[in-house]
């Protein structure tokens, strides 16, 4: 197995998802480099103890690393990748903490090739957003997406596996396209029913205020991803939408069908749909 | 404060909902009676210390009780209520737990004079159901919704919240029409919403191995209520119809409005409703 004690890893974004990775890396690397836009954030990762050394330089930051990883909203990454390209040392490994892995394995096909690319996606967060939420615990148990191109070494392979296991995840190697399709159905489709199901209650039942005293935990389950940060989110949206739209309308189907099962009062019917979903929830989360 | 010291508090069906109503009120009122259809289950709760004595005889579980709770699914209320209305001794209480309340209140209405009703509606559960799942801390911090008829005395309604208060509940009075119009957007359209949720996952992505792997805490929160009890559901669905169609007209066009913004890539006005949106939801859980 790899061992990351030699290496110097950059994280390039000091938000919930990249100062969270450092604190959970720190202490198992050479030294963890922070690198954000704004002085402060990298003032609050370092008094948090989250990074060993931090710089709003770019290519200060990345000019000794091993590996680099980006974990900015997607678009930032999709822009970061061809101006850090150059900067990169020899044989450097640039990683990606992006939910979306198709346009950022694209963009990463153009580096140099002294660089190593591999796209990441750990399968974690939370509703809230920058440094004041990071949490060294945040990728603890949480499958970690490796999407790797045709050039990328197996070393470098190693490497990201190396650095998924050691924030406390499982890495899952899986092709940018097959992992844009499934999240597009896991991820991102809840968090647009949870948009649409607030939208709703504030619509039908907010003007009543006995409203928000009976909301019941389903509700507030149910719509818990409608408080993630938006700009992560349009990014998200933006750059998979194919794959969103498709599974929005695999779910408008699903959801007409119980429409009118109930509209028509088929008893039926219903129950027999309704017991097929328990099962299949049940197998899901056994 | 009413004090439930002397009473003797009847509880008719012991799955969970009964079953943990039981095991909180124990100990504080004289006795707590539990009656279910199978010896097995009054053994049950016996053996778990939820009830002080059980019987499968509906007339002597209810000969003596000063409340009475009906704590079945909906429609198994509908059908106990004007059997049970000769049963009662002079002046009790009877209750019930079904989560929709403009019908039971209307059989409520037929009741026999000497009987005080009074609808009862707690916003808690779970997605497992029966007597092994029963808690006696379910009720704890939950709202518990009172609906009262026209001639429910205050003595009644006083005793009612105490009930609620007892099992660690917030009553909340509130009409039985209103009531199930806010439930059914803020407890039953969520239910449906995750069984689409689980069905459109069926139908697109579990095919694919990886699929349940990378199933992240949106998906399995936005899904969790479609492991509810399909039995109490269906009764759910059946007697809150109209409103509970309404609430799935709403939120259609709320995800359709979401639906257009991704397709057309018009990115201003997606990022004003998701934040919009998400500043609602932060209003409603702060």
């Amino acid at each position: 197995m790899t061992d990351l004690d030699d290496f110097t890893i950059t994280i390039v974004g000091l938000g919930l998802m990249g100062g969270s990775l450092g604190g959970a890396l720190r202490g198992q690397c050479r030294v963890v480099v922070g690198v954000a836009r704004r002085p402060e954030t990298v003032e609050r990762a370092l008094a948090r103890g989250l990074i060993d050394r931090g710089t709003t330089d770019l290519a200060d930051g990345v000019a000794t690393a091993d590996v680099v990883v980006l974990a900015t909203p997607v678009r930032v990454i999709l822009d970061l990748i061809p101006q850090i390209g150059p900067l990169l040392p020899e044989g450097c490994l640039l990683m990606d903490l992006g939910s979306t892995k198709t346009h950022v394995v694209r963009a990463m096909q153009r580096l140099p090739a002294h660089v190593q690319p591999l796209g990441g996606h750990p399968m974690c967060g939370k509703e809230v957003s920058g440094i004041a939420a990071a949490d060294p615990a945040l990728y603890r148990g949480c499958t970690f997406i490796l999407s790797p191109l045709a050039h990328t070494s197996e070393r470098a392979m190693a490497l990201g596996q190396a650095l998924a296991r050691a924030a406390g995840a499982h890495p899952l190697v899986l092709d940018a396209g097959r992992q844009d399709f499934l999240v597009g159905t896991v991820s991102h489709l809840p968090y647009l029913l949870a948009c649409a199901l607030v939208s709703t209650a504030d619509a039908t039942t907010s003007a009543d205020p006995a409203a928000w005293q009976i909301v019941a935990s389903g509700f507030r389950d149910t719509s818990r991803v409608a408080g993630s940060d938006v700009t992560m989110m349009l990014d998200i949206l933006m750059t998979n939408r194919e794959d969103i739209l498709k599974a929005l309308e695999h779910f408008d189907a699903a959801l007409h069908k119980l429409y009118h099962l109930v509209e028509s009062s088929d008893e039926q019917n219903l129950r027999m749909t309704l017991d097929v979903i328990r099962e299949k929830r049940r197998e899901m989360f056994p």
